[in-house]
């Protein structure tokens, strides 16, 4: 039975890790960490726990924590997992952190775009970035990963591998994504109030979110040259889901069997990467609840692009569930265990 | 393993079977019955489905399915399941049915309310009310399963305890009901268009909806005589979920924690019916995706009477849940097997 | 032309006031008062009134607002009007106060339901309660309406020709309220996130709700005696609307006609209250944007109960709609002045 | 009096009209034509209007329509207005078809676009389109108008002036666009169901969306030569509202302020277009209700990409608003009559 910590249990990726890990048959939570609810009932925080979860709320002390637990999640705020982790905490314990802490490679990156001086630099190199399907022999030995974000995990998998082929242009390469609402989290901040969402649609963070450094450096891995590309996020009156709807002039003339193709070169063999069938778009709603990647695409022959669409939960894949997949792949388990979640419709 | 056969599995509470029984561990689907897309893919129908089931929707011969599976689900209009049903298929096989059918005792009460002509009258008298906690042992034994309706289930649960005990005055008791919209079924009518649900809250079938009569037979049996009640529905623009709030004259004097203790007396061991501290009111998306029932009451001495809440996920313990669990109870299964899905939030 | 105050011009129905009033001929809003926002551009925070609205948002400075306008509204927390009124600003401008200040004429009920020392207890009696078609000639006279509070207005005009002409008993009357979202104000607080109101119903302020007392009170002058009844707000994913559906017994016979007759009887000439005809149920969204009251009926044979209906939108009928409405009879303006506004569908 | 005539009052565009008309001071609906409601009172049909509007509906008969107003709406099917419109109409009545049939210029596009016969291609010539900023003088002296669509609007007025000063590179310029559902219509479709449609979020029509050529043939106009892109239109959970998100490379180094300028040059003297401030996005609730057009940009020095957003309610500027506008130029009205409709938040 793996033991289990969750620093930043309260918030809506926290609520999901708790959520995911009671379906899972070997592992236990041991700490429900949150500093904002200390000596609380966890089911008094999240009252679809009531008599599910019966712990009270623990405080952020990762040196006690390590001492207890097999692996910790930081489901917490950029900066607070760096500010906390050291060696002595990494030789008897294993980190999956969902802040950005630990995604770019690049410090001075991660200190432009986050505005924080980062606080554990010596832990950069050695943390592996968690997207499972691109990196799984990594993350198996790994002590310290750094879970991806949302919309970067969609945006990745959905380009991945016309990416690695060359099938794209990358100078041309355009992310347009639009989230639900819990992507910005549990905070009470006026922009996320009911009827300021509701009946509403933005976009925010144009040409400066900070999920798109980490997708130009992933991208950059896997075509082994820099890339830059502009992604825009989109705020949508839902509570979960990304969307994400890429753009790229093809390389070369090909098929939709071709890049279908190409698609199942990567994918063929992984159980939560579904490529739809020609024609068929993905939808949020079809992945709901679940740790399914949906992509589909289309070829525009007027434009010579291709358009591609990736859809997540963003919670699941997009953060706790994602999160869960890498605890398996770090312990051993069957990669799937507690992840076999069917998407809810409606 | 239980082979299933579902007729309306393309329905909305025929797709929550289809997601429950996927987690069900002794259970599977053999049938996927769909009048309207037969021989279409069930996953091109419910694209959640996709690489899940790889089934082909058949049509609605029950004679034949009986030959195949344990146990038909019918998830269908009312009157199908009646037209359909006879000897032969019930010594063949059981049946549960999601249809109001065979849930009325008095069949000049069904024909009045639903205008319909009952063509398996004979049948009546054998099939069992399945709400689980109150009929369970009378489940277990059935060949028929007549399942509760959604507003019903939510309804009678959260008013039982203080029914029984003779808590309340019967004459006083009134149901204001709030339903998501899935409860409105898959029928593509201009009144369940997003744009007519959303931003919009209605009563509808005042005084004539067609559960009242089965809401009042069934407190009539547990307090022993005829009941007439209100019960007015309202559509509320979300998705899943009812909420019942209830109103009746106390008929003593009675605390908080007295009127608890009748709901323990009932409930204590109930797995699926939860109910909730003093103060704390239920909502339904704390019980989304479960097969819970969470109830909470609140006694205003001003005017002596209490006020009952009950929250469900219309689609779960409102139908396909709950079958699932009789389901379980007719097969010897564990009654939970399959069901425990924690809600989901947000 | 009317110079128009408003303190608390940023709350949402401080936004409607300014929204209506940009439509109105003959008011003109002279001081945008925003504690929160001093200094800032009104339609900075308001970006709907961007090249409309160029004023800057001021302090709440009644004293000073008083000597240069003929009407201050008041749309801000319980309390602070009366904290701020005195003689010298009443006789020098007229108030419409949309807290609860100057609802109650028992200043012990107020002080008790409110937990707030009212700090201006010689004006109370004074006050006129500016529900427009009941009280319209006190209001004309008036230096200070109180306007009613949104639930308040639905529920009381939804009921009040029937207990005027004592046709339900008063000792069964019981209202199940529903209320989107933006009732609860623009404040930051957790429960009013998008995550937490969608796909999400509940009840709050059970047998405790503050608009109570308020509608016992003006029920109670109805007909003469002492009213004490159950209400019951609910939280409903939508911006705008309220919709309260009324429960009471009937006290003698009566016909859908005879009860239309009695309607008609008072609100016959009122350009407002609109009584749907036999089988139509109001729906909130049909008054959306509107100062519309729409109010349907249904008579119970079998419990001899009387189901009425209201629906408003709470920004207008039930905030600021209703607000200008009192203003126009207090300053001898037709009083659908800037009222004239067709329901927005969808 | 303008006499008015709607064919296809019924719709979601034909009962914007008809609000819009409600508090036009010089126009009068004589004829509410709805072939699915004959004889119905329209305000069955749309209950916002009870009270307001008290005609029966009206059948398609374009030839007598034509001999009792001065000009016909028609918010019909594409083919319709084709089908009906003919020399002897024209000669008596003016005609604003919000469909497609008038909108391109060559009828071979059309008609590989929509697989629709052009059934009165004698008039294609004639009609002008109806975008009243860009060709107002035309509209002034048109007999029929073909008025825009709502994607198109939206997505031509973001870019028109960038274009037209050629300082964007056409052949990169992709639209995003984002639609809520009331523009997929009022019939009763499986897809446009609440369930459906809430907590989801997808494409559709991809590189193949009706308004692509459309968009296409005007900005061709703009910068006079051929051009062709990429347009994606999404559905979005809202009911109203249209976001254009737009990327092209820019064709030299140019700051915000001389972008402003540019802007500034063409809709300075537009009452509808509002260009925001620096940093500011549009959003469709801030617009929501009106006539409005917000417009913002980015530049990203990073990829020399400017990324233009535009918000517009899609069933007032992008339908029965700018329908109305057409008519005021047609008829020498002020161009904003009926029109300063200040958007309703939240």
């Amino acid at each position: 039975m793996i033991k289990v910590g969750i620093i930043g249990s309260t918030g809506y990726a926290g609520g999901e890790l708790v959520r995911i890990l009671a379906g899972h048959k070997n592992a236990e939570i041991k700490w429900f960490g949150s500093r904002s609810y200390i000596n609380e009932k966890y089911a008094d925080v999240y009252r679809n726990m009531f008599q599910i979860v019966d712990a009270v709320c623990m405080d952020d002390n990762m040196e006690e924590l390590a001492t207890q637990v097999d692996v910790i999640f930081t489901a917490t705020p950029q900066g607070l997992c760096a500010s906390l982790v050291n060696e002595n905490i990494l030789s008897q314990t294993k980190i999956i952190d969902l802040s950005a802490d630990f995604r770019l490679k690049d410090v001075s990156v991660y200190e432009q775009w986050y505005k924080i001086t980062h606080q554990a630099q010596q832990f950069i190199e050695e943390a592996v970035y968690g997207l499972c399907e691109v990196n799984r022999e990594d993350v198996k030995k790994a002590r310290l990963v750094a879970n991806p974000g949302c919309y970067t995990t969609c945006s990745i998998l959905t380009a991945y591998p016309l990416v690695k082929e060359r099938l794209i242009d990358m100078s041309t390469l355009i992310i347009d994504a639009k989230s639900g609402t819990s992507g910005a989290g549990r905070g009470a901040k006026l922009p996320n109030l009911f009827c300021e969402v509701n009946e509403n649609i933005k976009a925010y963070g144009v040409a400066s979110h900070r999920h798109t450094p980490e997708i130009e450096e992933q991208l950059g891995y896997a075509i082994g040259e820099k890339v830059v590309l502009n992604f825009t996020p989109h705020l949508v009156p839902m509570n979960r889901g990304i969307l994400a709807t890429e753009y790229a002039k093809l390389t070369k003339h090909v098929t939709w069997e071709e890049v279908k193709a190409v698609y199942d070169k990567y994918y063929a063999g992984e159980k939560f990467i579904r490529v739809l069938n020609e024609g068929v778009c993905p939808e949020t709603k079809w992945v709901e609840g679940s740790n399914y990647v949906d992509i589909g695409f289309t070829i525009d022959p007027r434009t010579n692009r291709i358009i591609m669409m990736g859809a997540i939960d963003n919670l699941v894949k997009g953060a706790a569930g994602q999160a869960v997949q890498n605890m398996n792949l770090m312990f051993g388990e069957k990669e799937s265990e507690g992840l076999e979640l069917v998407p809810m419709f409606p």
